[in-house]
């Protein structure tokens, strides 16, 4: 790969990675983290309903880098901000109760610049008290944490976004070519259609009467993280909603002839 | 080298790892870089002739890492503050004309952690907007340069010592014995699970009639892949295939009634 190559393969990865803020209280630290993401390199940022933007703390966080906040999308809640994304990572400080796959910011960076290669790639940030909301880690496809000490884990808002940004920019400064898995020739699902996916598997388990008075939520979150793992192509989701079409069918065909 | 000599070389290398912030504008900054240092482990501050300390500004952001400002060290000029250091790096955003050795955080980390085996070690950081000056950067052994974009490279103080204690805190956990991936609790999947989970979901694909005359050949290779790639455990398995017994119990209704 010749310096040229290297030099727009870059552009297109930055350009894919969006650092997306949810519910952020303080203006000053969305201007704090997009300083932050400017200096490594990156311009892409999401507000999910900031408490207070624009605002004049966060273009004096943002020490001169007003592009960044110009640009920044807001959307109403993070489902919208992440619909195109091919991968969503959220950054929570510690392990919940939500069967997310738990990746380091190192690991995050590695398969974020690889799903980069493919489709819009969302890294998200939580509101600086509570964190992401447990629904909100619903919508995400794995967990970054970054390793801080027990008694103390929580970072400021930027500084987890600097953390991050940071290990992005060393993913892509070592521009080891990142291959995209080529055995897959379909398109990865997006966020929109793997959340499809979900209710409608969630819809067919109820048909055909899976859960039998147990609650259906552990088993979802479990089947989110199995079907989340398996990183689904569009082709791979289409067969899978086949398959719960056809389950449906019967459950409503047994059900009409039952009753 | 066993548990307990890997946990208290740990303690010595926290306790002589030193951060050092030299003339610092804004109090601020010096609470957020407390914060910082303590989210990795680290509790040693040292400061060097700042503009207003102590201050409330420093306590607001310091946000809970009250000891760390409480224990931090005050000295007249850097000389003071690294005196009975072994090893002193001095951050820099740009490359210099001072002849030092320039590291990378992750470098820096290595070498800082390997010292503080011996003795004191101190990361230094300068004034908000002029950096370390020359005759600073003089009292350092090398420089560490945080790999930020050439036309926006000043990192925000805190955020810059954020970058390097995360670098020390990664470097000092690569010591220790790493646990395995914990998000999974259930052992995996042994190949004969996995083909009988197969060969069950071909059944139940027959049974609630997916193929409609096409060859299921080509899906269940396609599924195959998938589930594989998920990375399926004992009881990922047996939820699929109660699933699969439920899909094939409606289609037994179904064709029951229908017939």
């Amino acid at each position: 790969m010749n310096s040229i190559d290297v030099q727009s393969s870059s552009v297109v990865g930055r350009e894919r990675i969006r650092f997306v803020l949810v519910r952020t209280s303080h203006p000053g630290n969305i201007g704090a983290a997009a300083r932050a993401i400017r200096t490594m390199g990156f311009d892409r940022l999401g507000l999910v309903a900031p408490h207070k933007f624009p605002h004049p703390d966060a273009v004096a966080m943002a020490s001169g880098a007003n592009g960044v906040l110009e640009d920044a999308t807001i959307a109403p809640a993070l489902v919208d901000a992440v619909a195109d994304c091919t991968l969503v990572l959220g950054c929570t400080a510690r392990a919940r109760a939500v069967q997310l796959e738990e990746l380091t910011p190192r690991e995050a960076a590695a398969r974020a610049l690889a799903a980069s290669a493919i489709g819009p790639v969302a890294i998200v940030f939580g509101n600086e008290r509570t964190g992401l909301e447990n629904d909100e880690l619903m919508s995400c496809h794995a967990a970054v944490r970054i390793p801080s000490m027990e008694d103390f884990p929580s970072l400021n808002l930027a500084q987890a976004v600097q953390v991050l940004a940071y290990e992005l920019r060393l993913a892509m400064l070592a521009q080891i070519p990142q291959t995209a898995d080529t055995s897959k020739s379909d398109p990865p699902a997006t966020a929109e259609q793997l959340e499809h996916l979900f209710g409608h598997l969630a819809q067919m388990l109820d048909d055909i009467d899976f859960h039998k008075g147990r609650s259906p939520v552990t088993i979802m979150k479990r089947l989110r993280r199995l079907f989340l793992h398996a990183g689904l192509d569009q082709r791979e989701v289409r067969i899978l909603r086949g398959i719960f079409d056809d389950a449906q069918r019967m459950a409503r065909l047994a059900r009409s002839r039952c009753s």
